[in-house]
């Protein structure tokens, strides 16, 4: 099964092999990968490229390894930790998934927007951009976010691309550098209209996100109301 | 209305008195709490003392003004600094409430305990102390907790009163430093068996937090499993 001309190794291909069936969904939450002596009669490896290709599926996050009973594919959540500037694309390439978005909404809205956050009440005045977008992970709805964005720092910025990073467009179009990120975090139930988004029939709990973006003191670059499906989102902390 | 002997500025005197009203529930959340001017006229003070005292009301969160409609109770929420090692003591005391515990079981446990935090697997070898506790503010259940102890760096715990702090524990009586926590946020549906603990008859959304305390490199101190109310708690994070 793995190809004579094939200059990666043979544990990268058969992990690769693995995690794509756990991506297509052949292989579900709960179901058992091949064992180290399947994989070895299957691709005609040593065992040592067996438990390697094993370990590479483990230690990203796709299989949980049971001790005396064999390797399980995992339920598929995404980790963001909260304490990294990390956009929504870097999350999801880091975790090993192929980001992708719908744009839902993109205008200027004459208004202005303004939220309370970890106790500060903080106002952006109109016109703003205001982008609605719903954000994939290979085709898994994870999060559907409404952001606000500054006109006076993103002048012309309806004329970008909304469907990748736009933490992106900040830094590469505006030189704009994000210096800090507040954020709120409350769980919420997700809303009968939202479920539609997510394709989910019953009512989860989501996180909802509230934030805002600083692009040097006090200058507020963008504030965001998003929703993290509870189903596929942990957040990572670290105090110190 | 205001003591003639008392110390205390008239405006700490006058948002006391409208706080407590909040906390003894004669002020419901949504319920509009004394403007200005009947500051004025109730307490016969000056406009300065009257704003003075909503101002704090407002800036403790007890209160949201609501522009051209007056100031109004809000939810009790309770903030958490996900990025600072805060305990629960030490964080209702900030937020202006009396922290209280009910212990519900502790011993000391044969058995380890295990748990993949933020991708990372860890674990704690057994005997181990096994903490069950809810946590109240005020009088209101907020979070129930399950804290798990290392038994070599805390020996004879047992012999504790686990009512109050178990970090003062183990900094006052231990001479130990936490010097690092490691924690994953999770969105869950409380159980059945937990709302009864909360005192809430329908479902609600909460935070599953799942943690690791480190008091030196490497050296697990404590691990955790708590349930912290969703209509109670706001996470607060940081990025840089």
């Amino acid at each position: 099964m793995v190809s004579e001309t094939t200059k990666v190794p043979k544990y990268y291909h058969i992990r690769r092999q693995i995690v794509n069936m756990i991506r297509s969904g052949r292989l579900k939450p709960g179901m058992r990968i091949p064992s180290e002596n399947e994989i070895m009669r299957e691709y005609n490896v040593s065992n040592t490229t067996a438990r390697r290709s094993l370990q590479e599926i483990e230690a990203a996050g796709w299989a949980a390894r049971i001790k005396g009973k064999g390797t399980f594919v995992r339920e598929r959540n995404v980790q963001r930790s909260a304490t990294r500037i990390l956009g929504f694309t870097r999350n999801m390439i880091e975790a090993g998934y192929t980001p992708s978005t719908k744009v839902l909404d993109a205008r200027k809205v004459a208004e202005g927007y303004s939220g309370t956050i970890n106790g500060r009440r903080y106002v952006m005045q109109g016109p703003l951009y205001k982008i609605h977008r719903l954000r994939f992970a290979d085709d898994i709805p994870m999060m559907i976010e409404v952001r606000y964005i500054s006109v006076e720092f993103c002048p012309g910025i309806e004329k970008q691309d909304f469907t990748g990073s736009l933490y992106e467009i900040y830094e590469k179009h505006y030189g704009l550098q994000l210096v800090e990120i507040h954020q709120m975090l409350s769980t919420v139930m997700v809303d009968a209209g939202t479920l539609g988004f997510f394709n989910v029939r019953e009512p989860i709990p989501a996180f909802r996100v509230e934030g805002v973006t600083f692009c040097g003191k006090e200058m507020i670059l963008e504030m965001e109301d998003s929703i993290y499906r509870g189903d596929k989102y942990r957040f990572s902390v670290r105090a110190t």
